[in-house]
Protein backbone atom coordinates (compact mmCIF):
# COMPACT_ATOMS: atom_id res chain seq x y z
CA UNK A 1 0.00 0.00 0.00
CA UNK A 2 1.18 3.30 -0.81
CA UNK A 3 2.28 5.64 1.61
CA UNK A 4 1.88 9.74 2.06
CA UNK A 5 3.12 12.14 3.98
CA UNK A 6 1.45 15.34 4.74
CA UNK A 7 2.06 18.54 5.90
CA UNK A 8 -0.76 20.11 7.68
CA UNK A 9 -2.03 22.77 9.64
CA UNK A 10 -5.19 23.69 11.75
CA UNK A 11 -6.53 25.90 14.30
CA UNK A 12 -6.89 23.86 17.25
CA UNK A 13 -9.81 25.85 18.44
CA UNK A 14 -11.81 24.88 15.69
CA UNK A 15 -12.30 21.28 17.43
CA UNK A 16 -13.45 19.78 20.48
CA UNK A 17 -10.85 17.21 21.10
CA UNK A 18 -6.92 17.90 19.48
CA UNK A 19 -5.32 15.21 17.49
CA UNK A 20 -6.86 12.47 18.73
CA UNK A 21 -10.10 10.66 17.58
CA UNK A 22 -12.11 9.84 20.69
CA UNK A 23 -15.26 7.48 20.69
CA UNK A 24 -17.28 10.25 22.00
CA UNK A 25 -18.59 11.41 19.01
CA UNK A 26 -16.20 14.61 19.48
CA UNK A 27 -14.43 16.49 16.87
CA UNK A 28 -10.83 15.95 16.41
CA UNK A 29 -8.18 16.51 13.78
CA UNK A 30 -7.17 12.77 13.31
CA UNK A 31 -10.96 12.41 12.83
CA UNK A 32 -11.83 15.11 10.01
CA UNK A 33 -8.56 13.90 8.07
CA UNK A 34 -9.77 10.30 7.93
CA UNK A 35 -13.48 11.45 7.30
CA UNK A 36 -12.22 13.39 4.57
CA UNK A 37 -10.11 10.62 2.97
CA UNK A 38 -12.68 8.21 2.95
CA UNK A 39 -14.96 10.89 1.13
CA UNK A 40 -12.07 10.70 -1.10
CA UNK A 41 -10.97 7.31 -1.48
CA UNK A 42 -13.87 5.07 -0.31
CA UNK A 43 -11.84 3.03 2.30
CA UNK A 44 -10.68 3.70 5.90
CA UNK A 45 -7.62 5.13 6.24
CA UNK A 46 -5.53 5.91 9.61
CA UNK A 47 -3.28 8.79 10.29
CA UNK A 48 -0.35 9.00 12.23
CA UNK A 49 0.59 12.08 13.43
CA UNK A 50 4.74 13.61 14.48
CA UNK A 51 2.50 15.09 17.40
CA UNK A 52 -0.27 14.74 18.97
CA UNK A 53 -1.10 17.99 19.81
CA UNK A 54 -3.84 18.03 22.86
CA UNK A 55 -6.95 20.37 22.39
CA UNK A 56 -6.90 23.85 21.56
CA UNK A 57 -3.33 23.16 20.37
CA UNK A 58 -2.33 24.78 16.71
CA UNK A 59 -0.32 23.50 14.19
CA UNK A 60 1.21 25.54 11.13
CA UNK A 61 3.47 22.30 9.86
CA UNK A 62 2.42 19.29 11.44
CA UNK A 63 3.19 16.07 9.55
CA UNK A 64 1.42 13.08 9.24
CA UNK A 65 1.75 9.76 7.37
CA UNK A 66 -1.14 7.38 5.95
CA UNK A 67 -1.27 4.00 3.98
CA UNK A 68 -3.48 4.41 0.93
CA UNK A 69 -4.93 1.35 -0.62
CA UNK A 70 -3.86 2.61 -3.80
CA UNK A 71 -2.22 5.15 -5.74
CA UNK A 72 -3.40 8.61 -6.29
CA UNK A 73 -2.10 11.83 -8.30
CA UNK A 74 -0.44 14.52 -6.00
CA UNK A 75 -2.63 16.76 -7.32
CA UNK A 76 -5.80 14.98 -6.99
CA UNK A 77 -4.21 13.94 -2.74
CA UNK A 78 -4.05 17.19 -1.83
CA UNK A 79 -7.28 19.33 -3.72
CA UNK A 80 -9.50 16.34 -3.00
CA UNK A 81 -8.15 16.47 0.93
CA UNK A 82 -8.69 19.82 1.02
CA UNK A 83 -11.71 19.49 -0.76
CA UNK A 84 -13.43 17.55 1.74
CA UNK A 85 -11.60 19.31 4.61
CA UNK A 86 -13.51 22.32 3.53
CA UNK A 87 -16.02 22.59 6.72
CA UNK A 88 -13.17 21.91 9.31
CA UNK A 89 -10.35 23.74 10.79
CA UNK A 90 -7.37 21.49 9.19
CA UNK A 91 -5.59 21.60 5.58
CA UNK A 92 -3.65 20.53 4.02
CA UNK A 93 -0.27 22.19 2.94
CA UNK A 94 1.62 19.63 0.96
CA UNK A 95 1.93 16.39 0.24
CA UNK A 96 4.45 13.88 -1.19
CA UNK A 97 4.91 10.00 -1.94
CA UNK A 98 7.27 8.68 1.27
CA UNK A 99 9.15 4.66 1.74
CA UNK A 100 7.19 2.49 3.49
CA UNK A 101 9.76 2.89 6.67
CA UNK A 102 9.35 6.40 6.76
CA UNK A 103 7.19 7.24 10.42
CA UNK A 104 5.57 10.64 11.27
CA UNK A 105 6.43 10.33 14.63
CA UNK A 106 9.47 7.72 14.64
CA UNK A 107 11.63 9.22 11.91
CA UNK A 108 11.45 12.87 13.33
CA UNK A 109 14.76 14.41 14.06
CA UNK A 110 13.07 17.03 15.55
CA UNK A 111 9.90 19.47 16.41
CA UNK A 112 9.92 22.81 16.84
CA UNK A 113 7.35 24.53 18.56
CA UNK A 114 6.63 29.09 19.17
CA UNK A 115 3.85 29.98 22.10
CA UNK A 116 2.62 33.00 21.91
CA UNK A 117 1.47 35.34 24.79
CA UNK A 118 0.04 38.70 24.43
CA UNK A 119 1.15 41.24 27.29
CA UNK A 120 -1.25 43.91 26.41
CA UNK A 121 -4.35 45.91 27.77
CA UNK A 122 -6.84 44.18 25.44
CA UNK A 123 -6.23 41.29 23.55
CA UNK A 124 -7.00 41.53 20.65
CA UNK A 125 -9.93 40.23 18.69
CA UNK A 126 -7.64 38.66 16.08
CA UNK A 127 -5.38 37.02 18.26
CA UNK A 128 -8.85 35.34 20.09
CA UNK A 129 -8.24 31.51 20.68
CA UNK A 130 -4.68 31.93 19.10
CA UNK A 131 -2.24 34.00 22.32
CA UNK A 132 -2.26 33.19 25.97
CA UNK A 133 -3.16 36.65 27.36
CA UNK A 134 -1.91 38.58 30.01
CA UNK A 135 -2.93 41.77 31.22
CA UNK A 136 0.14 44.43 31.15
CA UNK A 137 -0.79 45.34 34.70
CA UNK A 138 0.78 42.26 34.99
CA UNK A 139 4.84 42.95 35.58
CA UNK A 140 6.53 40.34 33.71
CA UNK A 141 10.19 40.15 33.89
CA UNK A 142 11.39 39.23 30.59
CA UNK A 143 15.34 39.18 30.95
CA UNK A 144 14.96 36.94 33.82
CA UNK A 145 12.03 34.48 32.23
CA UNK A 146 15.36 34.21 29.26
CA UNK A 147 17.75 33.65 31.55
CA UNK A 148 16.03 30.93 33.52
CA UNK A 149 15.14 29.48 30.50
CA UNK A 150 18.63 28.33 29.58
CA UNK A 151 18.26 25.69 32.74
CA UNK A 152 15.72 24.16 30.46
CA UNK A 153 17.83 23.24 27.26
CA UNK A 154 19.82 20.05 26.95
CA UNK A 155 19.72 16.36 28.65
CA UNK A 156 17.35 16.74 31.63
CA UNK A 157 14.68 14.46 33.89
CA UNK A 158 11.72 16.72 33.16
CA UNK A 159 9.05 14.57 35.60
CA UNK A 160 8.65 18.17 37.43
CA UNK A 161 7.75 19.32 33.79
CA UNK A 162 5.44 16.66 32.55
CA UNK A 163 1.47 15.90 33.01
CA UNK A 164 0.56 13.82 35.94
CA UNK A 165 -1.16 11.80 32.56
CA UNK A 166 2.19 11.60 30.94
CA UNK A 167 2.47 7.91 29.84
CA UNK A 168 6.19 8.19 28.19
CA UNK A 169 8.53 4.81 30.14
CA UNK A 170 11.19 7.73 30.34
CA UNK A 171 11.04 11.10 31.46
CA UNK A 172 14.41 12.13 29.82
CA UNK A 173 14.13 14.48 27.03
CA UNK A 174 16.77 16.95 25.65
CA UNK A 175 15.80 20.51 24.40
CA UNK A 176 18.16 21.31 22.10
CA UNK A 177 17.24 25.46 21.60
CA UNK A 178 14.66 27.98 23.39
CA UNK A 179 14.38 31.47 21.33
CA UNK A 180 12.79 34.22 22.81
CA UNK A 181 11.10 36.90 19.93
CA UNK A 182 9.31 40.11 21.52
CA UNK A 183 7.22 41.74 18.50
CA UNK A 184 5.09 44.49 19.73
CA UNK A 185 3.10 43.58 22.99
CA UNK A 186 3.75 39.72 22.04
CA UNK A 187 6.44 37.38 23.70
CA UNK A 188 6.86 34.46 21.33
CA UNK A 189 8.98 31.50 22.77
CA UNK A 190 10.02 28.97 20.23
CA UNK A 191 11.08 25.33 21.72
CA UNK A 192 13.26 22.98 19.66
CA UNK A 193 13.46 19.17 20.76
CA UNK A 194 13.55 15.47 19.41
CA UNK A 195 10.21 15.33 21.13
CA UNK A 196 8.28 16.64 24.48
CA UNK A 197 6.40 14.85 27.39
CA UNK A 198 3.03 15.31 27.61
CA UNK A 199 2.18 18.96 27.89
CA UNK A 200 5.82 19.68 28.68
CA UNK A 201 5.83 22.62 26.60
CA UNK A 202 2.76 24.12 28.07
CA UNK A 203 4.06 23.70 31.87
CA UNK A 204 7.73 24.96 31.17
CA UNK A 205 5.54 28.44 29.63
CA UNK A 206 3.61 28.16 32.91
CA UNK A 207 6.60 28.33 34.94
CA UNK A 208 8.37 30.53 32.74
CA UNK A 209 5.54 33.30 32.87
CA UNK A 210 5.23 32.44 37.12
CA UNK A 211 8.86 33.22 37.34
CA UNK A 212 8.64 36.18 34.94
CA UNK A 213 6.31 37.52 37.20
CA UNK A 214 8.23 36.17 40.31
CA UNK A 215 5.92 33.51 41.80
CA UNK A 216 8.84 31.17 41.33
CA UNK A 217 12.07 30.99 40.79
CA UNK A 218 15.26 28.30 40.23
CA UNK A 219 14.21 26.45 37.39
CA UNK A 220 17.51 24.36 38.03
CA UNK A 221 15.89 23.52 41.79
CA UNK A 222 12.27 22.76 40.18
CA UNK A 223 14.27 20.25 37.85
CA UNK A 224 16.32 17.98 39.89
CA UNK A 225 12.85 18.30 42.78
CA UNK A 226 11.63 15.60 40.06
CA UNK A 227 7.89 16.81 40.98
CA UNK A 228 5.37 18.03 39.22
CA UNK A 229 4.25 20.20 42.31
CA UNK A 230 7.21 21.98 42.07
CA UNK A 231 6.92 23.43 38.74
CA UNK A 232 4.17 26.33 37.74
CA UNK A 233 0.63 26.51 35.93
CA UNK A 234 0.35 24.44 32.95
CA UNK A 235 -0.65 27.45 30.15
CA UNK A 236 -3.62 27.11 28.05
CA UNK A 237 -3.26 25.37 25.00
CA UNK A 238 -4.45 27.97 22.32
CA UNK A 239 -1.52 30.03 22.89
CA UNK A 240 0.87 26.70 21.53
CA UNK A 241 1.74 26.23 17.62
CA UNK A 242 3.42 22.91 16.18
CA UNK A 243 5.40 24.87 14.22
CA UNK A 244 7.71 22.11 11.74
CA UNK A 245 8.99 18.51 12.21
CA UNK A 246 12.63 18.24 10.86
CA UNK A 247 13.13 14.59 9.25
CA UNK A 248 16.92 15.61 8.42
CA UNK B 1 -24.14 65.13 28.05
CA UNK B 2 -19.88 64.16 28.00
CA UNK B 3 -19.18 63.21 24.71
CA UNK B 4 -16.33 60.18 24.02
CA UNK B 5 -14.40 59.23 21.26
CA UNK B 6 -13.48 55.09 20.82
CA UNK B 7 -11.10 53.61 18.73
CA UNK B 8 -12.68 50.16 18.13
CA UNK B 9 -11.77 47.10 16.20
CA UNK B 10 -13.91 44.38 15.30
CA UNK B 11 -13.85 41.14 13.23
CA UNK B 12 -16.64 41.28 10.68
CA UNK B 13 -17.19 37.58 10.08
CA UNK B 14 -18.27 37.15 13.78
CA UNK B 15 -21.52 39.50 12.96
CA UNK B 16 -24.66 38.85 11.19
CA UNK B 17 -24.60 42.35 10.12
CA UNK B 18 -21.84 45.09 9.44
CA UNK B 19 -21.49 48.05 11.18
CA UNK B 20 -25.33 49.01 11.03
CA UNK B 21 -27.75 47.87 13.41
CA UNK B 22 -30.81 45.78 12.18
CA UNK B 23 -34.50 45.73 13.32
CA UNK B 24 -34.39 42.30 12.10
CA UNK B 25 -32.44 40.76 15.25
CA UNK B 26 -29.35 39.95 13.69
CA UNK B 27 -25.89 40.68 15.40
CA UNK B 28 -24.62 44.19 14.15
CA UNK B 29 -21.34 46.00 15.81
CA UNK B 30 -23.27 48.85 17.07
CA UNK B 31 -25.98 46.42 18.55
CA UNK B 32 -22.99 45.07 20.60
CA UNK B 33 -21.51 48.21 21.48
CA UNK B 34 -25.01 49.97 22.57
CA UNK B 35 -25.66 46.50 24.32
CA UNK B 36 -22.20 46.92 25.88
CA UNK B 37 -23.05 50.63 26.95
CA UNK B 38 -26.62 49.92 28.23
CA UNK B 39 -25.28 47.40 30.37
CA UNK B 40 -22.62 49.24 31.57
CA UNK B 41 -24.65 52.81 32.63
CA UNK B 42 -28.02 51.41 32.49
CA UNK B 43 -29.21 53.88 30.01
CA UNK B 44 -29.43 53.90 26.34
CA UNK B 45 -26.45 55.42 24.29
CA UNK B 46 -26.01 55.68 20.55
CA UNK B 47 -22.83 55.07 18.84
CA UNK B 48 -21.74 56.99 15.31
CA UNK B 49 -18.77 55.18 13.43
CA UNK B 50 -16.36 57.07 11.26
CA UNK B 51 -17.67 54.59 8.51
CA UNK B 52 -20.66 52.57 8.13
CA UNK B 53 -18.34 49.22 7.28
CA UNK B 54 -20.57 46.04 5.14
CA UNK B 55 -21.52 42.80 6.78
CA UNK B 56 -18.09 40.75 6.78
CA UNK B 57 -15.79 44.45 6.72
CA UNK B 58 -13.18 44.07 9.66
CA UNK B 59 -11.77 47.34 11.42
CA UNK B 60 -8.67 47.58 13.34
CA UNK B 61 -9.06 51.07 13.99
CA UNK B 62 -12.48 51.98 13.39
CA UNK B 63 -13.68 55.56 15.71
CA UNK B 64 -16.97 56.21 16.92
CA UNK B 65 -18.01 58.80 18.98
CA UNK B 66 -21.15 58.92 21.89
CA UNK B 67 -22.89 60.66 24.42
CA UNK B 68 -22.96 59.21 27.76
CA UNK B 69 -25.95 60.22 30.43
CA UNK B 70 -22.28 61.33 32.86
CA UNK B 71 -18.86 61.12 33.12
CA UNK B 72 -17.33 58.17 33.49
CA UNK B 73 -13.55 57.16 34.41
CA UNK B 74 -12.03 56.61 30.98
CA UNK B 75 -10.36 53.62 32.76
CA UNK B 76 -14.47 52.02 33.47
CA UNK B 77 -15.36 53.47 30.38
CA UNK B 78 -12.77 51.02 28.63
CA UNK B 79 -12.83 47.93 31.06
CA UNK B 80 -16.29 47.82 31.68
CA UNK B 81 -17.32 48.26 27.92
CA UNK B 82 -14.77 44.95 27.23
CA UNK B 83 -15.96 43.16 29.68
CA UNK B 84 -19.59 42.94 28.27
CA UNK B 85 -18.33 43.07 24.60
CA UNK B 86 -16.16 39.92 25.84
CA UNK B 87 -18.81 37.24 23.45
CA UNK B 88 -18.68 39.51 20.92
CA UNK B 89 -16.14 39.81 17.99
CA UNK B 90 -15.75 43.41 18.85
CA UNK B 91 -13.44 45.42 21.10
CA UNK B 92 -12.29 49.10 22.44
CA UNK B 93 -8.90 49.77 21.97
CA UNK B 94 -9.05 52.97 23.58
CA UNK B 95 -11.04 55.78 24.71
CA UNK B 96 -10.96 59.51 25.43
CA UNK B 97 -12.89 62.03 26.21
CA UNK B 98 -13.85 64.60 22.94
CA UNK B 99 -15.66 67.96 22.69
CA UNK B 100 -19.71 68.14 21.44
CA UNK B 101 -18.43 69.37 18.00
CA UNK B 102 -16.50 66.07 17.46
CA UNK B 103 -18.10 63.58 14.73
CA UNK B 104 -17.10 60.20 14.28
CA UNK B 105 -17.48 60.68 10.26
CA UNK B 106 -17.64 64.35 9.60
CA UNK B 107 -14.80 65.50 11.13
CA UNK B 108 -12.64 62.94 9.62
CA UNK B 109 -9.99 64.23 7.63
CA UNK B 110 -9.30 60.82 5.97
CA UNK B 111 -9.73 57.07 6.45
CA UNK B 112 -7.30 54.34 5.58
CA UNK B 113 -8.53 50.91 4.39
CA UNK B 114 -6.41 48.08 3.08
CA UNK B 115 -7.53 44.61 1.32
CA UNK B 116 -6.27 41.42 1.59
CA UNK B 117 -6.05 39.02 -1.48
CA UNK B 118 -4.51 35.51 -0.73
CA UNK B 119 -2.67 34.17 -4.14
CA UNK B 120 -2.23 30.86 -3.07
CA UNK B 121 -3.17 27.16 -4.03
CA UNK B 122 -4.53 26.83 -0.07
CA UNK B 123 -6.24 29.47 1.34
CA UNK B 124 -4.10 29.14 5.17
CA UNK B 125 -7.11 28.08 7.80
CA UNK B 126 -5.68 31.43 9.76
CA UNK B 127 -6.45 33.48 6.79
CA UNK B 128 -9.88 32.47 6.94
CA UNK B 129 -12.51 35.27 6.23
CA UNK B 130 -10.21 37.55 6.91
CA UNK B 131 -8.37 37.20 3.07
CA UNK B 132 -10.04 37.29 -0.72
CA UNK B 133 -8.54 33.74 -1.74
CA UNK B 134 -7.88 33.62 -5.09
CA UNK B 135 -6.22 29.59 -6.54
CA UNK B 136 -2.57 30.46 -7.50
CA UNK B 137 -3.50 28.79 -10.77
CA UNK B 138 -5.28 32.31 -11.81
CA UNK B 139 -2.74 34.46 -13.24
CA UNK B 140 -2.42 38.19 -11.63
CA UNK B 141 -0.55 40.73 -13.60
CA UNK B 142 0.23 42.80 -10.33
CA UNK B 143 2.29 45.23 -12.42
CA UNK B 144 -0.55 45.79 -14.97
CA UNK B 145 -2.96 46.48 -11.64
CA UNK B 146 -0.68 48.40 -10.08
CA UNK B 147 -0.10 51.17 -12.98
CA UNK B 148 -4.06 50.80 -13.45
CA UNK B 149 -5.17 51.45 -10.09
CA UNK B 150 -3.02 55.44 -11.00
CA UNK B 151 -6.42 56.40 -12.69
CA UNK B 152 -7.92 56.20 -9.49
CA UNK B 153 -6.11 58.42 -7.84
CA UNK B 154 -7.12 61.85 -7.35
CA UNK B 155 -10.89 63.57 -7.47
CA UNK B 156 -13.14 61.93 -10.21
CA UNK B 157 -17.36 60.99 -10.39
CA UNK B 158 -16.68 57.31 -9.25
CA UNK B 159 -20.63 56.70 -10.63
CA UNK B 160 -19.03 53.33 -12.20
CA UNK B 161 -17.58 52.32 -8.90
CA UNK B 162 -20.55 52.75 -6.63
CA UNK B 163 -23.68 50.29 -5.72
CA UNK B 164 -26.64 50.77 -7.03
CA UNK B 165 -27.80 51.21 -3.58
CA UNK B 166 -25.57 54.08 -2.57
CA UNK B 167 -27.33 57.22 -1.22
CA UNK B 168 -24.50 59.42 -1.29
CA UNK B 169 -25.73 63.30 -3.13
CA UNK B 170 -22.67 63.50 -5.38
CA UNK B 171 -20.44 60.43 -6.97
CA UNK B 172 -17.59 62.60 -6.60
CA UNK B 173 -14.61 61.35 -4.52
CA UNK B 174 -10.95 62.18 -4.03
CA UNK B 175 -9.17 59.27 -3.63
CA UNK B 176 -5.48 60.23 -2.23
CA UNK B 177 -3.30 57.15 -2.30
CA UNK B 178 -3.59 53.32 -3.53
CA UNK B 179 -0.37 51.65 -2.43
CA UNK B 180 0.30 48.15 -2.39
CA UNK B 181 2.47 45.95 -0.67
CA UNK B 182 3.62 41.88 -1.59
CA UNK B 183 4.00 40.25 1.37
CA UNK B 184 4.73 36.18 0.84
CA UNK B 185 1.64 35.11 -1.44
CA UNK B 186 -0.47 37.86 -0.29
CA UNK B 187 -1.09 41.21 -2.00
CA UNK B 188 -2.56 43.91 0.26
CA UNK B 189 -3.90 47.00 -1.16
CA UNK B 190 -4.42 50.06 0.56
CA UNK B 191 -6.68 53.31 -0.29
CA UNK B 192 -7.01 56.65 1.95
CA UNK B 193 -9.80 58.96 1.05
CA UNK B 194 -11.44 61.64 3.05
CA UNK B 195 -14.54 59.11 2.60
CA UNK B 196 -15.49 56.41 0.11
CA UNK B 197 -19.10 55.77 -1.68
CA UNK B 198 -20.83 52.57 -0.46
CA UNK B 199 -19.07 49.59 -1.70
CA UNK B 200 -16.86 51.79 -3.36
CA UNK B 201 -13.43 49.97 -2.40
CA UNK B 202 -14.53 46.03 -3.00
CA UNK B 203 -15.53 47.30 -6.62
CA UNK B 204 -12.30 49.26 -7.38
CA UNK B 205 -10.82 45.97 -6.25
CA UNK B 206 -12.90 43.82 -8.00
CA UNK B 207 -12.36 45.56 -11.20
CA UNK B 208 -8.26 45.82 -10.11
CA UNK B 209 -8.59 41.79 -10.39
CA UNK B 210 -10.64 41.66 -13.81
CA UNK B 211 -8.12 43.43 -14.87
CA UNK B 212 -5.14 41.26 -13.26
CA UNK B 213 -6.97 38.48 -14.85
CA UNK B 214 -6.88 39.93 -18.14
CA UNK B 215 -10.88 40.03 -18.23
CA UNK B 216 -11.06 44.12 -18.26
CA UNK B 217 -8.84 46.81 -19.17
CA UNK B 218 -8.71 50.82 -19.14
CA UNK B 219 -9.80 52.33 -15.78
CA UNK B 220 -9.67 55.44 -17.38
CA UNK B 221 -12.60 54.62 -19.72
CA UNK B 222 -14.81 52.62 -16.85
CA UNK B 223 -14.71 55.84 -15.05
CA UNK B 224 -15.84 58.15 -17.59
CA UNK B 225 -18.34 55.90 -18.61
CA UNK B 226 -20.17 56.63 -15.11
CA UNK B 227 -21.59 53.33 -15.33
CA UNK B 228 -21.86 50.42 -12.97
CA UNK B 229 -21.92 47.86 -15.87
CA UNK B 230 -18.98 49.11 -16.73
CA UNK B 231 -16.69 48.01 -13.84
CA UNK B 232 -16.04 44.27 -12.18
CA UNK B 233 -17.12 42.50 -9.65
CA UNK B 234 -17.10 42.99 -6.36
CA UNK B 235 -15.37 41.64 -3.90
CA UNK B 236 -16.22 39.79 -0.80
CA UNK B 237 -16.22 42.01 2.47
CA UNK B 238 -14.32 39.72 4.17
CA UNK B 239 -10.47 40.93 2.70
CA UNK B 240 -11.60 44.53 3.60
CA UNK B 241 -10.32 46.02 6.58
CA UNK B 242 -10.73 49.64 8.21
CA UNK B 243 -7.05 50.47 9.03
CA UNK B 244 -7.30 53.71 10.61
CA UNK B 245 -9.19 57.33 10.68
CA UNK B 246 -7.05 60.34 10.43
CA UNK B 247 -8.79 63.85 12.21
CA UNK B 248 -5.72 65.75 11.65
Amino acid sequence: MPRYRFTIEYDGSRFESGWQKQNNGKTSVQGSMEDAAFHLTQSQTRFYPAGRTDRNVHALGQVVHADFSKYYPLKSLHDGMNWHLHNSGCRVVSVAPCNDDFHARFSAKSKTYFYVISHSRTCSIFDQNRVWWIHNSVELNIDLMKLESNSLIGEHDFSSFRDRSCQAVSPIRSIEAINFLLQNNKIIIEFVARSFLHKQIRIMMGTLVDIGRGRLSDISGILSAKDRARAGQTAPGYGLFLKNVSYV
